[in-house]
C-alpha cells in the first residue's frame, strides 16, 4: 500500500510581513518548505505532492529543483480544495498523509507513526496536548478513550473547553476514502473555504475508525504565521541540532548561543566556544577548539588547530595544529599546512601556505604560493590586483619577509631569501640574498611642526 | 476632569551599590525614571509632578529639562508623605494617579486602564496575579467579587495566605480623597513612614468604591531594587521592543540576542542576525541584512545593503547595494554612495566615498573626498593628521591607488590617476598618469641572517 | 568529631565521547573534579579522600597537586565498593561525608547543613523534591514526617510514585556505621555492583535515624553524564557567578551572555556589555565599561577606562581614563599608562606605553618603551624580529611618528622626534628633528593601465 504526501505550501504568509512567500522564509540555511519536503522524504514515499500558489514563480525559481509532482492552486479554496486537487491521480489504496509548508519541524519518527496509526482503513490525526488549548479544535473521546470527533473551539460545550489534547491538521487516511469525504465538502462557512478538518466529522459518520497519534514534542508542531513564530522555529532547530551535536560528545560552552545554518561534522573532543555561526559544509577534526565569536563557511579544521576568538573563515582548509586568529579572515581557496599561524587582522585569499609558515600580524596575502617555514611580517602585503588583473606571488620556503612589504605580482622570493622591512618588490628576489628598496634616512634639524590653527580631533 | 501623575523618585537605591541614584540607573538608552515619565505623558495629563530626593543634584543635571513639575522632598518620611507634599496644589476635583521612578516598564494601556477604572469617585488599584504571592499585600474581595481591602502579608489569617492577587503600589484617586486620607496618615510602625497604602484602609472606612485594574502582565509591574532586576529588566524591554520589530516584520535570527538602544527603523525584509547592538537612531532600508556581531549607532543603511559579521557603524550614511565588513569600522560623517564596498580591517571617517568605490582591505581613510569608481588597495592610510591640524584628501573618479600608499593631506589625487604600490604621496598627483615615489630594489648576496642569542618568540 | 570527605571520582563517562575522563571535563575555568573538591574544603574536613579509577594517569597529571588523599580503585565494583575502601583508615567516631566528582555545583551551605544533620549518629541523606521524579528512589516518610527508608523507582506501588522528594544519592554517617553497612553489602544485582544506597535499608533496620536535609535548589544537585549535562552546568555556574557580581553592583546587560571562568573583582559602577568572555584573573577599578564582544584574560583594568567592543585583552594592565577598541588586542605585557589610548585594528605586546600617548589605528607596536604624550601614526609597525631575536624600540615623550612607518630594533626615536609618513626607521632618530626616508614622488604620463585577460574578482 503505497504513501502520497501532500504538502500545502500555497499560502501567502500576509503576518510575515515579506515579498517572500511564507513557505520560501529561510529556517537554519533552507526555506521551510524544504525542512518539510526532506521530513517527507524520510517516509520513502511513491510521490510527495507540493501544493503551491501564491509566490508562484518565487516558489519554483527557489525550489523548483525538488522532485516532487508540483500542484498549481490558481485560487486559495481552502485545504480541502487543496488536497482534493493534489490527489487527483493517487490510486484508491494509497494512504496519503498530508502535511503544511509552514510546519516545519515536524520530526520523521513522529510522521512514521501517524502513517503507521492509519492502519489499513483509519483516519490518523496528529494530536497533541497543550496546556492552554483554547483556539484549537478538541479531540472529544467516548468512554473507551477512543476518538468520536472534533470540537472546534467556538462550538464547545460545558466541560469540553477543558479538553486539552487538540488537533494539529496533520492527518493520514485512505485516498478513496479521503477524495469520497472531499468531494462531500462544502464552503458554507465564514471564509467560503473548504476545510479538510470537515472530513473527520464525515469519517465519524462513515463509521471509519478515527485514531490519534499523540506528539508528545508540542514544538515540532509549531506552525509559522509571523516573525515571532519563525524566531522561535530558528531557537527550536538550533537547539535540537546543537543537542544532537552534544550527544555526539561536540562541548557547547552555551548551546542556546551556537548557530548551525548547514551540516557540521566532528571529530573526537571538539569544543565550541559562545556564539559560533556554522554555515555550509563544516569539518572539525580530533580536539579542534573554536573561539568566541567566530563565523565559519564551507571549511575543515584539522586536528589540535585552534581557530581563536573573533575569526571569520570561508572555503578554507586549515590543517592540523594551526592557530588561526583572533581578529583573521580566512577567504575563499585560502588552504593553510599544518602547523601553520595566522594572526590578528590577517586576510587570505587563494593561497597556499606550507608546513610551519606564519602570516602573524596585519596583512593582506592574497593568490600566493607560500612554501614551508616562511615568515611574513606585519603589515605585509602582495599587491595581486593591478586594476585589471590578479597576479600570482611565490615565496620560496625559509623565505623571511620583513614588515610592511609590498610584493607587486607577479613577483617570486626566492628560497631562504630576507625581503628588507618597507620595501616594494617588483622584481625576483634571489635566493639566500636580502634584497630590499629603501631611501636613505635623513634627519632635519630645528624643523617646526604645524601649528593647530582648527580645532582638530582624530 | 484633570489629571495629575504623581512620580515617586526620591529613593536612594542602597542596594544598586551605585553612585547613581536609582532612578538614574540605565534601561536600555535611558535612565528609569525617563521611562516612567514617558509612560506618564502618553496619558496627556495636566501635569506631572515627580518627587525626587536622593542624589537632587545628579537627578536635576541628568533630567532636568524634563517638562515636569520638579518636588523635592528633603527628608524621606515615606511614599504618603511624598505624595501629599506632591498634590499640595493639585484641584480637589482632579484625579491623581501614582507612578513609581523604578517601576519603569508599565505599559501606556495598562495606566489608562487603571485611570478610567477610578472613574469619577473611586480608588484605583493595580493589582496582579502572583504564582508566590508571599511578601506582598493581597487584595481581598467580598462574595461579589468587590474589593473590600488589602492585608499585608504579616497580618493574614487562614486561607488570606493563600490569595494570589497583590497589590503593586501604583493607584489612582480623586485628589480630594487622596489629599484627606493622607492628611489623616500615622507614622506609627516599624520604619516610622508615612505609606500610601494606608490610605486604602481609609478609603474602605469611608465607603469609597476601591477597584481593582488587573494587570495581565506581572512583567511589566517589575521594581527595579537591585542589580539583577535591573538586568532583569533590561531583558524584558529587549524582548518587548524585539517583538514589536517582529510584528513589523523584521527576521530576527535570535530576539534573545537583540539590543536596541534607541530607535529602529525597518523596511521591508530586513534580516538581523545574532547579537546586533543598535544604538541611537537606526534607519534600514529595504532588503538590509545586518550580520553577526555588529554594533551600530546612529546610521543609516541603504536597500539592498549588506552590512557584514563584526562590523561598527556610527554616525555613518551606507547608500544603497553597498557592501561593508566583516570588521569594517565605519566612524562618523562616513557616507558611502550606492554599490561602495568596505573590507576588512578598514576603518573611515569623515570621508564621502562615490558610486562603486572600493577600500577593501586595511586601509584607513580620513578627511578625503573620494570619487566614482575609485579603487583604493590594501593597507593604503590617508595622513590626514599632521600633529596638529586635520587636512584633506581628495580622490578624483577612476583613480587607483596601490597598497600601501600614504597620501599626506593636503593632497589631490587627479582623475584616473593611478598611484605605485608603497609611495609616498605629498603632492598632487596628476590625472590619467602613474604617479609614484620608490627606491631602487636591490640585493645582497652572501647576506646573513642575524643569530638566535635569546630565546625569542613573537 | 572528625569529618571526612570522601569524592568517588573513578567513573569513565562512556556519555561523554571523549578521551577526557569525566571528573577532568572542564566546568568554568577548571574540571569537574576540582569544583567538588574546593566545596569538600569549605567544611575543612580532617582528609579529603578521591576514589579515582579511569584515567588515572590523566588525573593525576592535571589535580595531582590537590591535597587530598588518592585512593586508586582498580576495578570499579560500585559506589558502596569505593567508599568501602576509602575509609578503611578513618576513625570509628568520625564523621563521613560522601560526595561524586561528577556533581559539581553543590553549594557549601547545603553540605554543612548536611553534615550538621548527621548528628552524633543519624544518617542524613540529601534530598530534593522534583517536578517528576520518575527514575529516582522515592524518600518514604512516616506520619511523623520521619524518612523510614527509600523506595527505588522500580519497586514502588500505589502512591509510593508520586511522592515527590527524591534521593541524591549525597550521604552523611558515622564511620563506624556506614564500615558496618558497608561490609554487609552484596553484589547480587542485576549491575553485579555494591550500591552505597544499600546502606539507607540497613540503617533503617538497625534503627538508626535517618534524617533528610533537604535542598532548597535542584540546580546544585544535578549530575554529569554527558555534554548536555555539561553545558547546562556550565550555564548554572555563570549564571550563579553573575548573580554575585550583580549583587556586588556589577551592571550586566545581559547575565545568560556573560562567561566567566576565572576570577573577576569589580570596583564601583562597572558596567559590562553582552558576551564578555572573562578568563583567569580580571581586576576592574571604578567606572570602567566593557563593550559587547570582549575577551578579557589576566588583565587590570583602571578606573574610568572604557573597552570598546570587540577587543582582546591578555596579560595587560590598563591605567585609569584610558580608552581602548574596538578591535583592539592587547597581547602579553602591554602596560598603559593612564589616558593613553589604543584605537582599531591595532596590536601591542611587551610594550609600555606612557601618559595620553596613543595608537589609533592600524598598528603593531611590541616591544617597545613609549613615552608620555606620544602619537603612533596609522600603520606604523616596530620590526621587532630580525628572524633570530626580538630588539627593543625605544619612543621618546612627545614624538610623533607618520603613518606607515617601520621602526627596524633596536632603535631610539628621541623626544619630541617627528618621523615623516612611510619611513623606514633603522637608525637613531634625534630630538625634536624631523627625521625621514623617503624616495622622490615622480609622475609618468601617458602610461597605460594593464588591460584585463581574464576574468579578476579580488
Amino acid at each position: 500500500m503505497g504513501l502520497h504526501i501532500v504538502v500545502l505550501a500555497a499560502g501567502k504568509g500576509k503576518r510575515m510581513h515579506s515579498a517572500l512567500p511564507k513557505v520560501l522564509q529561510p529556517l537554519g540555511d533552507r526555506p521551510l518548505l524544504k525542512h518539510v519536503v526532506e521530513a517527507a522524504q524520510t517516509l520513502d514515499p511513491e510521490q510527495i505532492h507540493v501544493v503551491y500558489g501564491h509566490g508562484a514563480e518565487q516558489v519554483q525559481s527557489a525550489l523548483g529543483y525538488l522532485e516532487v509532482n508540483w500542484v498549481y492552486q490558481e485560487q486559495q479554496l481552502g485545504t480541502g480544495h487543496a488536497v482534493a486537487q493534489a490527489i487527483d491521480d493517487v490510486p484508491d489504496d494509497a494512504r496519503v498523509l498530508v502535511l503544511y509548508g509552514d510546519v516545519p519541524l515536524m520530526r520523521a519518527g513522529t510522521l512514521s507513526h501517524l502513517v503507521e496509526a492509519s492502519g489499513s482503513d483509519a483516519l490518523a490525526l496528529l494530536t497533541v496536548v497543550l496546556e492552554d488549548p483554547s483556539g484549537y479544535g478538541r479531540i472529544k473521546r467516548n468512554d473507551e478513550n477512543r476518538v468520536v470527533g472534533i470540537v472546534e473551539d467556538k462550538d464547545t460545550t460545558g466541560d469540553e473547553r477543558y479538553i486539552r489534547e487538540v488537533n494539529t491538521g496533520l492527518l493520514c487516511a485512505q485516498s478513496r476514502h479521503l477524495r469520497d469525504w472531499l468531494s462531500r465538502l462544502t464552503n458554507e462557512n465564514t471564509q467560503g473555504e473548504y476545510y479538510l478538518t470537515d472530513c473527520i466529522a464525515m469519517a465519524a459518520g462513515d463509521n471509519v475508525q478515527i485514531v490519534a497519534g499523540q506528539s508528545g514534542n508540542v514544538e515540532e508542531t509549531q506552525g509559522i504565521n509571523n516573525k515571532r513564530d519563525l524566531a522561535l522555529a530558528e531557537r527550536l532547530l538550533q537547539r535540537r541540532q546543537a543537542d544532537a551535536l552534544m550527544d555526539q560528545g561536540l562541548t557547547l560552552r552555551d548551546p542556546d548561543r551556537f548557530d548551525l545554518r548547514g551540516s557540521l561534522r566532528i571529530g573526537r573532543d571538539c569544543m565550541v566556544d559562545i556564539n559560533a555561526v556554522i554555515e555550509g559544509e563544516v569539518v572539525l577534526g580530533d580536539n579542534v577548539t573554536i573561539g568566541p565569536n567566530c563565523v565559519l563557511r564551507n571549511c575543515q579544521i584539522g586536528d589540535h588547530s585552534q581557530i581563536l576568538s573573533h575569526t571569520v573563515i570561508e572555503h578554507a582548509q586549515v590543517g592540523a595544529r594551526c592557530q588561526v586568529g583572533p581578529f583573521a579572515r580566512l577567504r575563499p581557496d585560502t588552504r593553510l599546512a599544518d602547523r601553520a599561524k595566522i594572526g590578528n587582522f590577517v586576510e587570505t585569499k587563494k593561497i597556499t601556505l606550507g608546513v610551519g609558515s606564519k602570516i602573524n600580524h596585519l596583512s593582506y596575502v592574497g593568490d600566493a604560493k607560500v612554501g614551508n617555514n616562511v615568515n611574513i611580517g606585519a603589515g605585509v602585503i602582495t599587491c595581486n590586483y593591478d586594476g585589471a588583473n590578479k597576479n600570482v606571488t611565490t615565496i620560496g620556503d625559509d623565505a623571511f619577509i620583513g614588515s610592511d612589504c609590498q610584493l607587486v605580482a607577479p613577483v617570486d622570493i626566492g628560497k631562504g631569501a630576507t625581503i628588507g622591512a618597507g620595501s616594494t618588490v617588483t622584481k625576483t628576489a634571489p635566493p639566500q640574498a636580502l634584497t630590499l628598496s629603501r631611501a636613505k634616512q635623513i634627519s632635519i634639524d630645528g624643523w617646526k611642526r604645524p601649528k593647530k590653527h582648527t580645532p582638530g580631533h582624530d
